[in-house]
């Protein structure tokens, strides 16, 4: 049993959506999230700089007493993690494990699509692991520039948004996949448009659901559960100023943190 | 006669309009360019957060030997300068006060609007500024948050930029401006799409282009020009790596700009 709490680091509000299936999944547990606002995106910025952000974030996060990290943001998991993973000195668990392993038990067809940010697409990350899980599979995948700045300025559902997911999604559709990896914790936030334009027999693969559970899974098996029977607690962190993910932050996860949420000056880490 | 360089920042790649007419405007002069692509975009971030950036990459120009320093980013000059322009130990010429002049001298009806980033649009920067150098002028705004990132994946002209403008644009369509500022170096890039719907009646004002004039104006009525005959020479210096930079900003500059770039590690200043 270990009453320590579980860090959780994005680079943004995307990994809010992993939160929540965590606070699902694992009640008693006590979570730090750190979201990485003054700084972010991520998927747009090259490999060296995602990884020394990725570097200092986890820094922070083992200022505090936690027993595992879950890196909730595809870019960072994708890119970063494969690299540094080793050196971090305490279990890591990204959103790229947890769901090529759900993508491969969920696909009858052996065809799966991913799609991410550029960087986390360019990383080829996604392919290298699902390669590893199943032999004679084929991978097809797609970059998504915009649904980040689309979904953080509020377009869950319009016309633009479902012009720009056409744009972006014509080739996989076309592909005949019959499971995609929503490989960015925003995107969660568009599986209405998404699953209307796949079709309704693709199975759209929930990044922060899935890491939720392998964290789970985790603690249990290697005996780190908390042995605290009350709810867990949650304390909020991020890089620019509090207001906006305070009420961004209430979308994402479905519950008011006004009062949870700390300024933190990440440039120092 | 002064032959230092003129120093020039912008969050990222938008200030390149501004270098692009500083190259038109003063041929003769050495610019030193440094675009924060590690921390782009500022106009979502908060005003603390924007001031301790921009406080950053003047510091960073100062290590060279400038006599001036333009703010050629539509955020900065807006939200920053006010605060911090006495501070900075050089002369400093915003695209905001540019702007606003050239605004002035254009309109007939005395209805000017603005459209920039959110931080911009929310600092009312513009208002006070315009309202200080005319009397009785009617002040329409509106905040764009999606056009920089439509800008930076390559959206200058699609159906999806297109419905993304007539959104923002619709109100200020309505108000009867005679003038409209695009008070961020990116928006150039869409004058096609804005001046089709705003109609040719209404003047568009490029702030890079009015604060290249401006910056001229300030070298010549100081005794600051350079005496140079030749042409001279501009460098660049980026915070994320240089391959994106040189590639995109040959777009913006319109010339090559491979291996004049170099990368530097801005969160030391």
């Amino acid at each position: 049993m270990d009453n320590r709490a579980i860090g959780v680091f994005d680079s943004g509000l995307g990994g809010l959506t992993a939160v929540k299936q965590l606070m699902r999944e694992l009640p008693h547990e006590d979570i730090i999230y750190f979201g990485d606002t003054g700084r972010v995106p991520y998927g747009t910025r090259s490999v060296d700089t995602i990884i020394k952000y990725v570097e200092g974030d986890i820094r922070f996060l083992k200022t505090f007493d936690i027993k595992i990290i879950v890196v909730a943001c595809g870019t960072a998991s994708a890119v970063a993690l494969p690299v540094i993973g080793s050196s971090i000195g305490l279990p890591a668990v990204g959103v790229l494990d947890a769901a090529s392993k759900a993508a491969v038990k969920v696909t009858k067809n052996k065809k799966i699509g991913i799609i991410g940010t550029p960087s986390t697409i360019a990383s080829k990350a996604y392919g290298t692991k699902i390669r590893s899980l199943m032999a004679d599979v084929g991978i097809y995948s797609a970059a998504c520039p915009l649904f980040v700045p689309l979904v953080e300025n509020g377009h869950t559902s319009s016309e633009v948004v479902r012009l720009v997911a056409q744009e972006y999604l014509g080739d996989l559709k076309d592909s005949g996949i019959d499971t995609l990896i929503l490989g960015c914790t925003h995107y969660p936030l568009l599986k209405g448009v998404i699953s209307g334009i796949m079709g309704n027999d693709v199975a759209l693969i929930d990044v922060g659901e899935q890491t939720a559970k392998r964290v789970g899974e985790f603690l249990c098996e290697n005996g780190l559960m908390s042995e605290r029977t009350g709810k867990g607690s949650c304390r909020y962190f991020v890089s620019d100023t509090t207001e906006n993910f305070e009420k961004l932050g209430s979308l994402f996860l479905q519950q008011r943190i006004e009062g949870l949420v700390n300024k933190v000056d990440i440039e120092k880490y």
